[in-house]
């Protein structure tokens, strides 16, 4: 298969392209690294993108910011920020570069924990999270041409505890490398509107 | 108590405030009729509001609009439209007449079952709705002074049927008397972070 790996510069992205390469043509795509670029907030951006790769049978998104912050002390702005980034991004990716998936192609979004449970600080991540797997399940029933789409909802990395920890205490990482199965579960799978938890 | 609710002259808001005007002194609250006016999408009005009615010891909203049209036609635009009315519109809600509650007070969101429940034409209703039940999971532990937030999600209602019966063919409608039940639970009750489901 041919796999686009959207944000495969990021702790996601890098440990699912090292999956999926193994046995497949893995696309590397990032916002400001990697072997192709994406912004993901511009449609005509991801138009150019494709038409630079070409089709592929799969695409995989694990992109996208949030704030994160008190919610006490959190303005519409920044709330808007994960809706505008994380969620609209990906939205516009199955939107947009559906028409440049084969037929019996699929989409693997990026949800996160954030949400299923919840943490000091996270009421945007949640409300984000959660759109993103109410349109899963929404989209999926309306695909045309057998095409596919589920999400991931990874837990904190193993590789990200530094930063992500003090959000995180008493999580249980995991490791990019199992996190990255869900991913291959998804795209090297048969089903369609499901959300695999990684935790 | 005193009950704002926003949304009033709606659908499902007739049926909470019949409900909740049984024993409170509830407010009428609408976009464009009603005893007093809000637009959930400026928050200036929202202060405006507030600083008219005065505090309050319970805020529920049943209000917000969503594109409903098939995926493979949508425009980022239109799946946007429920991001800022429904959902920023109830967000902006919490975010600023958060401080017009009083002490141990509480909002009461709606959601919807699109998105628990999948139709064909609703990805972006299953998105809003998705972002809703996790923003209220979120900010539920963050709240201060005992103030607490809950969602309801009401499948389609009897009342509705004749404009919304086509989107929702084989779904077992409900009273607007029994949707409005869940809302006095929540107002009444003693729970947060919740989402009662009427479907």
């Amino acid at each position: 298969m041919k796999i686009a790996v959207i944000g495969a510069t990021g702790t996601v992205g890098r440990a699912v392209f090292a999956e999926l390469a193994k046995r497949h043509e893995a696309v590397e795509i990032g916002a400001t690294r990697g072997a192709h670029r994406v912004d993901l907030t511009d449609v005509d951006s991801i138009r150019r993108l494709f038409d630079s790769i070409g089709r592929v049978d799969a695409i995989v998104a694990a992109a996208g910011h949030v704030h994160f912050g008190p919610l006490v002390e959190m303005t519409p702005a920044q709330f808007r920020r994960g809706l505008d980034d994380k969620l609209m991004g990906q939205v516009n990716l199955v939107l947009t570069a559906r028409d440049y998936l084969n037929d019996g192609g699929s989409f693997t979004l990026t949800s996160g924990i954030v949400g299923a449970e919840v943490i000091l600080q996270g009421a945007s991540a949640a409300a984000v999270n959660g759109a993103i797997e109410g349109f899963v399940r929404g989209a999926a029933i309306e695909l045309p041409r057998g095409l596919r789409i589920n999400a991931v909802s990874p837990t904190m990395l193993e590789e990200a505890a530094e930063s992500f920890g003090p959000y995180f205490r008493g999580f249980e990482p995991a490791p990019g490398a199992r996190v990255a199965l869900a991913y291959s579960r998804s795209v090297e799978g048969a089903e369609t509107g499901r959300v695999y938890k990684v935790h």
